[in-house]
């Protein structure tokens, strides 16, 4: 049920296609609905509005975090799994870093996917219900865990799966404790209320570089440090258990991880059912289906 | 003034040269000196003590930072510097991100190093006087400063170098603000009270290639997660003006930088004048004056 896009659509988000770099403002609300439409407080909703971000305690019970990290063990260990084009692995490690579209294939991944204590969540900040435009399961190695640049998920989303405006977010389950220490997400807190258009053209099959290397929609080092100078950044560390919720705009990265620890997580991205897929708005072709659903179906439903 | 070592001497710390590894108690002190001996009292003496690492606020006046870190830039883009052999570059950035020797061939570090604030404070934790074992300035460039993996720095020195015991000391004089998040030390608080015997022989000119990645020395992710497991992991954050002062026995390393904040410090390794180097315990040959001084001439004489 792909949607063509109307090309006499107005684009709200240039990029990549653009001559230069811009700063702009977003375009509408970061939290769509209120605290009358979930479970979240007032206050939470205003922080999300504020900082780009959320973390809620202990999302999950003691006994489903360890089926999912008993899960993540067998999967990460499973042959054919490995093999597969929807997992990435490290490049010099050999071991699995991503595992994708774990909400279709994975019984367990599907069913807290579809958990109302996610998706009412999303739905309250998205103001309408929502479907998964993307799902992995994610594994930062100790000792060998990579860094990832600075990037707005948006930026990709728009001009490579055609997602029209930053209606959507991302909800990462922490499935180890993340410290400061073990590559954790870092955020640039309220970069998310500004859209960094970037130039430069997306490369054919660039999703094939970007899962394990962010390279097209990079912005420049000298936009990431008026950025950092403005918002500054926030560490998000969280307990094996915790739910990270945050906005699809926010300037993100994470550092390597030397450290033995390692970090994991299930990681699930919604997006507003009002704000479905279109054709790309800045690349040769579609994204595969495993990285960029085109699957509308509501999430709980 | 080399010092010949007498081959009749029980080697307390063998490595490389051994079989297998092994982990064992520290032989002698971390902290020979008492509160009476110095500028620290007790209480930090035994933070040390148990720690193996101490942050002093604020060791140099505003004054002395924006001169130190006027001369760093000045270096960082002097093409004389860059091309000489005691400095090391980013492989991938070619920027510069070590130079070695600075207590010898820069007037601006010469001078603090042999200042009282640091030298008293090294005499008192080493219980004698003391001299510069090797010096250098460090570079972790916003966006590319590179990760150091778990190492014993004693391990290295002992190997390399010829020092008989842990009796030496690194002071870091922070000169950026050291953040969570942009790659800063980490030290397994008390780790610096066992030793770990690494097998693996030392190759030639092993120096070249350790500077930009620790390689010969370093022990396995095995004994390294034991470590983690038993000691923790403590991220040593402080302000522009501060001092880290660490043991040379902790087992310390740091992350990879990809925030726009980079991280420079001025790195000063003490040595009791009753621990001057001998010959290499475990190595083909001595490395480079530079990096391993054989001038036993007391600091602040």
């Amino acid at each position: 049920m792909t949607t063509t896009q109307d090309s006499t659509t107005h684009d709200l988000y240039p990029t990549r296609s653009v001559p230069e770099t811009r700063v702009f403002d977003r375009q509408g609300p970061v939290v769509y609905g209120s605290a009358e439409d979930g479970p979240m407080d007032a206050e939470l909703l205003k922080h999300f509005d504020d900082k780009g971000y959320l973390v809620i305690d202990q999302i999950i019970t003691k006994d489903e975090l360890a089926e999912l990290q008993a899960e993540l063990k067998r999967l990460a260990e499973n042959a054919d799994v490995k093999a597969d084009d929807r997992t990435v692995v490290e490049p010099k490690s050999n071991e699995v870093r991503s595992i994708f579209e774990v909400h279709k294939t994975n019984e367990i991944i599907k069913k807290i996917a579809n958990d109302p204590r996610l998706v009412r969540r999303a739905e309250q900040i998205l103001g309408s219900q929502v479907y998964i435009h993307q799902s992995r399961i994610n594994y930062k190695p100790g000792f060998a865990g990579k860094e990832f640049s600075w990037h707005s998920d948006f930026e990709s989303w728009h001009a490579e799966d055609g997602l029209p405006e930053p209606r959507a977010l991302s909800i990462s389950i922490l499935l180890t404790d993340n410290y400061s220490f073990n590559g954790p997400l870092m955020i640039m807190p309220g970069s998310h209320k500004k859209y960094i258009s970037v130039p430069g053209a997306t490369p054919e099959n660039n999703y094939k570089q970007s899962l394990v290397m962010q390279g097209a929609g990079t912005p420049s080092e000298e936009t990431l440090t008026e950025f950092a100078d403005t918002y500054g950044i926030d560490v998000l560390t969280g307990k094996a258990g915790d739910a990270i919720i945050f906005d699809s705009n926010c300037m993100h990265a994470s550092n390597s991880n030397v450290t033995p620890f390692s970090r994991s997580n299930v990681f699930l991205v919604y997006n507003s059912v009002e704000n479905a897929a279109v054709e790309p708005y800045a690349a040769p072709g579609r994204r595969p289906e495993f990285i960029a659903s085109t699957d509308f179906t509501p999430a709980g439903s």
